[in-house]
């Protein structure tokens, strides 16, 4: 059995201890939260311990599961935890993973551990198809889609406005443009073209809805380049759709191996919950990890290091003969 | 650059010719024909030579990418050829794999080289989608769909009745079985119910047309679980449809997290020519096996166990930073 230990447990450490719980493979040692443990009712039957009990469980955990954000706590916690610990974490600001993971790789290396990096579907399933994609189709052209599901990041954004009370924002994949892609037309797509924003906002009693709506439809990088459609919704409205986080997307490959001949390669991700499969992957990446520190492998890996045999629970010969 | 070379030279080998030529890391030392070799006119600017020279590039060749058949090329071929070169080979009977596999398993370990089997995109990237969605998401079902395309074993079979000139016969998803998986109802579906049999079918002249009909319809295992359309034509119109390789097919994952949120995961292939694809697939792990057996791996590999990096031209930090 596969010792796994999760750190932090929101949205994300529900849908890993959820996972977890599936696996046969694997079984949780604890969950480790900075909150009092007490106050944590956890979906698996697993023990949970305050965060600075965690430096007693080393050499005692195959794989910890980090549950963090990447805004802070990752970039903040995953070196130190790499010292004594195998990792895998979820870390999705793209434009920083180069810069995360030099800073790991250094510590991995010199600790004799091994961490997986920005594990997920984006990062993660949708990098391996524009990977594997790209690799099987050099001359094309890649498109990926988000939504219908929520963004964090937009959501914040329009919360921080004078006026509003709480609000949530779903991006949209348009249909013209998914459309156009799926009919092999390879257009040229503007921001503006490929996504819609719709917000359901709720204001303060007496607040100006036209002038938040400005607000929002002309911010900057978040909202400036898009189609957005505001509507104005009560607080229980917001509450109740922030219940709900599902998600998806898509990521095409369209392109050609002769003038004549073109091919159009396309996954599609329909998630009722974001976390809890975003959980599930994680903890795929996790049996990983563990067997893989197992062989003497350290350093920093992602999904495009890892044999793909490694996620599954079967063996080598089970999945050469019942899945190839 | 990679020294490839290319064994045999039907519709797959000339796909696989299109793709070398166009990879920017590799080049082709040869194509190498048991046909007369002044017959052929390759579709890249490549030497043509006999079989019989193959013996004389020993030690310059970094992989051979074998363009036979499943059926008795590969099984008879493969062996011998992996005692002096890499191989990449698309052997597509899926009963068989294991023991295809363990035949040259031994040969390579023993001669240091390095086989790439079963490659393409059934199996392929197809048998990548459903042991990735199932690692993933292992409570759930799986479905792969084959078609519109092509069965070449169907249109065999039906060349071999009495009174039959041509025959073509193309595989067809039924679009109420996709419907069904994709509303994410799990269905339980018959071979009659995934998949639709068309066949059209050049006679000759005073052939009777109802008994070929019967003949083909009542066809054990090949088309007695189907339903089967039966069109009568023209051989030229069975001819010109034998020029268009068109393809495709899905493979979905349909599971649950939790009893409430549950996940369709998806991947669709739309080929206009299937050995053009296939040749590009059978190249990027030509790619790929060169570079592992540089780093000294031998023995036998499939999808499931090369690292995916490993299929890019580009370099692990450019992954990184422009595919994760």
């Amino acid at each position: 059995m596969i010792k796994a230990g999760i750190v932090g447990y929101g949205n994300l450490g529900r849908g890993v201890t959820l996972a977890v719980d599936k696996a046969p493979d694997m079984e949780c040692v604890g969950i480790f939260t900075r909150r009092n443990p007490e106050t944590i009712t956890p979906a698996g039957d697993f023990p949970v311990y305050s965060m600075d009990k965690l430096a007693d469980f080393k050499g005692q955990i195959d794989v910890l599961l980090l549950c963090g954000g990447s805004a802070t706590d990752l970039p903040k916690n995953t070196a130190n935890l790499l010292k004594d610990f195998n990792t895998v974490d979820s870390f999705d600001t793209h434009a920083k993973i180069p810069e995360y993971y030099q800073s790991l790789e250094k510590v991995a290396k010199e600790n004799g551990t091994l961490s997986a990096i920005s594990i997920g579907w984006d990062p993660g399933l949708f990098s391996i198809a524009r990977m594997l994609f790209g690799a099987v189709l050099p001359d094309g052209k890649d498109y990926t889609f988000w939504g219908k599901g929520v963004s964090q990041g937009h959501s914040d954004a329009i919360r921080r406005i004078n006026g509003v009370k709480n609000a949530i924002q779903y991006t949209i994949p348009k249909e013209q443009a998914l459309a156009s892609v799926r009919a092999g037309e390879n257009p040229s797509l503007t921001t503006r073209e490929k996504h819609l924003r719709e917000c359901f906002v709720a204001i303060d009693e007496g607040a100006d809805k036209n002038e938040i709506e400005k607000q929002i439809k002309e911010m900057p990088n978040y909202f400036a380049d898009y189609d957005t459609i505001v509507n104005f919704v009560s607080e229980e409205e917001v509450r109740a759709m922030q219940q709900k986080l599902s998600h998806g997307g898509f990521v095409f490959r369209s392109g050609n191996t002769t003038d004549e001949n073109a091919h159009l390669l396309e996954l599609s991700l329909k998630l009722d919950s974001n976390p809890e499969f975003t959980g599930s992957v994680l903890t795929a990446y996790g049996r990983a990890v563990a067997k893989l520190s197992k062989e003497g492998k350290s350093g920093v890996v992602t999904v495009f290091d890892v044999p793909l045999k490694y996620l599954s629970p079967m063996s080598e010969e089970e999945l050469r003969a019942h899945l190839l």
